[in-house]
């Protein structure tokens, strides 16, 4: 399917990032934007030419937020063979804004899950989208086509297409991205007024709390407020939770521990790249005579195997002079390590 | 001034990096622990040796924080010539329960801001230490001698001592990590019940956010629990700000907008390593012929002359054939740009 020649409108980040990697990719890609320097430094980074398109077969709409459903429906009235699609966080409310369009059968909402606390078309990259997620939410009236238009511009810049209705898309950023950067901002609005020594103490958890927190103000205001209902019905379960820590701490041990609990499970919650779950390990059992120096033989047999070793358990059994040692390692490989211990002489089974 | 030999008393994660980075550095190490199986693995490791010493120089306590304060008399009573230190992440109620033993201005007590999600001796790493910050928190009553082998045990690991009361320690850990925990907790506690696609659209941020969230349970409730006061003051603060943004969001943008802007320049009161500021960033002033290719032959003058280019705006003067372009560069980079393009025939100053 080809959906050359491309149109990006707006030369930030995100257009400009794809635009580059639409290049890469082989694609014609034509660049706008209302500040001619925008699409001079995104043409002089190679992502496209400033040269008016007249047939474009997608057209991505890439503007801030405020200007997306204007520049919807301007695209699909200037060129009525084009599929448009877009890059705004928040789908359900545009999507409602361009159905009373005419031609809005040929607009298809999209949002790629990429970006960076950076902005402009300096900051662009066309690895962004690389093994990213990219939500397609197709209204019910949109065209087969121009679904499979948007699908394919996704997968040609090595994105994840993920197709979902837009109210439910919604839904999913106010908990995996919207709360998560409001709590950021709250996290980091801590930090004034606190001395200079104590700052000194900061590492690697604060920076990562507080790293999406750096990112452009104008952008998240006009991505929150787009999607205010849903981020707010969140936000009000974050301070049930935090309410019950207030009351906790301190005084009542295990209701604080059952709220970290469940945080440390919805840790586990997160898929890896591409959708992958968690990685599932399995347990290796093996007798060790308890005398010395059997255990560094155990563990530099175990090295020589390869298996790295996620974790591992010693039980001495009282009287007796035998131990179990229970060795974890990713599920995959828990046959090579058997294989491995036993050829050396060990009693090993998983 | 020499610490050897150390005693460490708790083979998890923190005791064994200090014995694995210490015995790197050529001190006698001896390792202890209630459970046997700790201390066959640390020696199997190479953190030290499991006989018994003496007269240790120094004791480090690296004990669960409910064992610390009897671990602490203990060792104060059983070496009379032995600086005694410690790992816990609270400070003063300690150092409180501490004074009132024979002894106790050989104790200092320290904080080493290092650590990760996982636990136990097996994910020890001697570099655990390198160029993080370490607090150490004497009381007015300490020995100068028991300071100075602390000190001293610090750098040896390589990390950065910075000396502080016991009680403005607190405060700070509140701050930067205590309550950095409890909100990415919380993040990550809303996740539960979120169906699969919806969970599909993670990304880095969510990840960064609430990585912290994986740690272990019953050290953090202990953690937070002995900290309960401060840590509760400033999560008061945050449901303040939390109850602002609740309000604002989709009826108020320039009050979410204060709130954004707080949560970014916190951002920038972060440290980066070693206590060094942030990168200051200079601007260098290029005049450009308005004319096509002008632009890209910047550019690439630029990219020879090996200064990175951090950002770039460009100003067209209407009716002029000449625009200024303004490329911001790390301060210290500024001058070797400024030369290099001038060498190459531009009108540049900065």
């Amino acid at each position: 399917m080809s959906v050359s020649p491309v149109l990006v409108m707006g030369c930030g980040l995100i257009g400009t990032s794809l635009a580059l990697a639409l290049t890469d990719a082989g694609v014609e890609v034509h660049l706008d934007d209302v500040l001619d320097t925008n699409v001079e430094l995104a043409v002089a980074r190679g992502a496209g030419t400033a040269d008016p398109v007249e047939s474009p077969s997608v057209v991505v709409v890439a503007v801030p937020p405020s200007e997306v459903a204007a520049c919807i429906a301007h695209a699909l009235e200037t060129w009525p063979g084009a599929t448009v699609t877009d890059v705004a966080s928040v789908k359900a409310a545009l999507q409602s804004v361009v159905s009373g369009h005419p031609g809005s059968e040929r607009y298809v909402g999209s949002h790629p899950m990429a970006g960076s606390e950076r902005s402009g078309p300096m900051a662009a990259y066309a690895k962004l989208f690389e093994g990213r997620p990219w939500a397609v939410t197709p209204s019910p009236e949109a065209a087969p086509e121009s679904i499979q238009r948007v699908v394919e511009i996704a997968k040609l810049v090595g994105a994840v297409p993920l197709q979902m209705d837009a109210e439910a898309h919604d839904r999913a950023v106010a908990v995996v991205s919207h709360v998560p950067h409001v709590l950021a901002v709250l996290t980091a609005a801590r930090l004034h007024g606190a001395p200079t020594d104590h700052l000194a103490l900061s590492g690697p958890g604060l920076r990562d709390v507080t790293r999406i927190a750096g990112s452009d103000i104008a952008l998240w205001q006009e991505i929150l407020a787009a999607n205010a209902t849903e981020v707010r019905t969140v936000l009000e379960q974050v301070r049930g939770d935090l309410d019950r820590v207030i009351d906790a701490i301190g005084t009542d041990t295990d209701r604080l521990g059952d709220v970290l609990q469940s945080g440390q499970d919805g840790t586990r919650l997160i898929p890896g790249k591409h959708g992958e779950q968690v990685t599932e390990l399995a347990t290796v059992h093996v007798s060790v005579l308890d005398q010395p120096g059997e255990l560094s033989r155990l563990m530099a047999h175990t090295g020589e195997s390869g298996v790295n070793i996620e974790d591992i358990r010693i039980d001495h059994e009282l009287g007796r002079r035998v131990g179990q040692v229970e060795i974890s390692v990713v599920a995959a490989h828990a046959d090579t390590l058997v294989e491995a211990l036993t050829a050396r002489g060990w009693s090993a089974y998983s």
